[in-house]
C-alpha cells in the first residue's frame, strides 16, 4: 500500500464567484498549495530552500475534470499520489473530495528545473526515494463523454 | 478561413511570483477572462445576462501546457477557436503567445448549465449559430515528451 | 478583560510577490477570511446565511499600516477587536503578528446592509449582544511619521 | 494645474464575489496596478528595473473608503495623484470612479526602500522631479459619519 498526501481547506467567501461557488481559478491555487506542503512536508524540500538555489518544480502541464460545484463553507479534502517519477520530471494524480464526493480531479506534471536558464535538473537521489513512497499505479479514470 | 477571438494582457507584478515568472494560477484568471469577453463581445451573450437567468458556462475540463514562462511586462496575446460545439458543450482549443513564441496551450469544455440545479442546457440556437463562425479542425497538437 | 477573535495563516508561494515577501493585496484576503471566520465562528452568524437572506457585512473603510515584510512560511496571527458598535456598523482594530514582531495593524468599518438595495440594516439584537464580547477601548495607534 | 495619472479597468467575473460586487480585496490590485503603471509610465522607473537592483516601492500605509459597490461589466477609472514628497517616501491620493461616481477613495504612502534589507533610500533626484508633476494640495476628504 501505497500513500498519498492531503492537505484540507475550507471553502471561504474570497474562493466563491457571482454563482456563489468555487471560481476554479482558485482550486488551481489550492493545487499549487497542495503541491508546497507535499514538497515541504511529504518530501523534505521546501521550495523556499530550492528557490534559495535557483531552483523549483514549475507546472509542465496540469488535466482538471470539474466533477460537482463547492459552496462556501465546504470542506475540501485535496490530495495527490505520483504516478510516474521521471529523471527531472514527475507525474501526480489530484483528487478533491467533499463529504465523500468527487469535486475534481487530474494529472499535473510537475519539472524540476533551474528557474534562471530555465533547464530540467534531474532530482536529487534522496528527494526521488522519498518521492517513492507516493508511487503508485493510476486506477484507470474514466473519460469525459 | 475561421476567426480566433484574442485579447491581450500585460504581464503586472500581481500576476507573477517569489520565481518572478507568472504564477500558473494567474492564468486560468486570464483563460477565464477570454472566455468571458468571447461570450460578452465574440458571441453577445454576456455573462451578467446568463447568471440573472440562473445559467452560466462552468468549466468541464481543461488541460493546458506550459511551453515556456512569461515575465513581468511580456505582453501576451491570448486566444481561442472553437473545436466541437455539443448539444449543452463546447471544447475551446486555447493558446498564448508573447513575442511569437508560445506560452502555454490547451483546451477547455465548457457547459452550458442552470447554476441552481447543475443541469446541463442545450445551446440557444443563436449562440449555436454565432460560435460556428469560430469552428475549425484543430491542428495537431504535439504531445510532451 | 474582553476577548481577540484570531486567526492563524501560513504564508505560502501564492501570497508572495517577486520581491519573495507578501503581496499586500493578498494581506486583505486574510483579513476578510478573519471576519469571516468570526461573523460564523465568533459571533454565530456565518456570512452563508446572510447572504440567503440578501444581506452581508460589506466594508465601508479600511486602513492598514504595514510594519515589516512577511516571508514564505511565516506562521501569521492575525486578530481582532472590537472597537464600537454602532447602529448598523462596527468598527474593527485588527494585527497581524509573526514570531511576536507586528506585521500590520489597522482598523477596519464594517457596515450591516442588505446587498441589493445598499440599504444599512441595524445589527440583529442578538448579534450586537454577542459582539459586545469583543468590545474594548482602543489602545493608541502611533501615526505613521 | 497639475496632472493626475489614471488607468482603466473592466469589472470582471473574476473580481466579484457571491454578493455579485466587486470583492475589495481585488480593489488593492487594482490599486497594485495604477502604481505599477505609474511607476513605469508616468515617471519612467519601472518596478522590473528597481527590483533587478534589489529595490521597490513597498506600500507604507493605506487608507480606503469605499462609497458604492462595483458590479460585473463596469468600466473603472482609477487615478491618482501626489500631495506628499518625502526624502524616501510619497503620500499618493487614490480615487475609483465609475459613470461620473466615487467607487472607492483613500490615500496611500509609498516607502523607496531596499527590499533585501528593508532600508529605505532617498528618491533618485530624476524620478522626485518627475514625480514632481502629479503633486498638488489634496482636496479636503470628507470623513465617515
Amino acid at each position: 500500500m501505497t500513500a498519498r498526501f492531503h492537505i484540507t481547506r475550507l471553502v471561504e467567501f474570497n474562493h466563491c464567484d457571482p454563482a456563489g461557488i468555487v471560481f476554479y481559478p482558485r482550486y488551481f491555487e489550492m493545487i499549487s498549495a497542495l503541491v508546497e506542503r507535499f514538497m515541504a512536508d511529504g518530501l523534505g524540500h521546501p521550495w523556499a530552500g530550492m528557490l534559495a538555489q535557483g531552483n523549483g518544480t514549475p507546472m509542465g502541464d496540469i488535466q482538471i475534470r470539474f466533477d460537482a460545484p463547492s459552496r462556501l463553507g465546504d470542506v475540501l479534502d485535496i490530495d495527490l499520489g505520483v504516478t510516474r517519477i521521471g529523471r527531472a520530471s514527475a507525474t501526480l494524480d489530484l483528487r478533491c473530495l467533499s463529504s465523500g464526493m468527487r469535486r475534481f480531479g487530474g494529472t499535473a506534471t510537475l519539472v524540476h528545473a533551474n528557474l534562471e536558464t530555465g533547464r530540467s535538473l534531474p532530482w536529487p537521489d534522496d528527494l526521488r526515494d522519498r518521492m517513492g513512497a507516493y508511487l503508485h499505479t493510476p486506477k484507470k479514470v474514466k473519460e469525459p463523454t
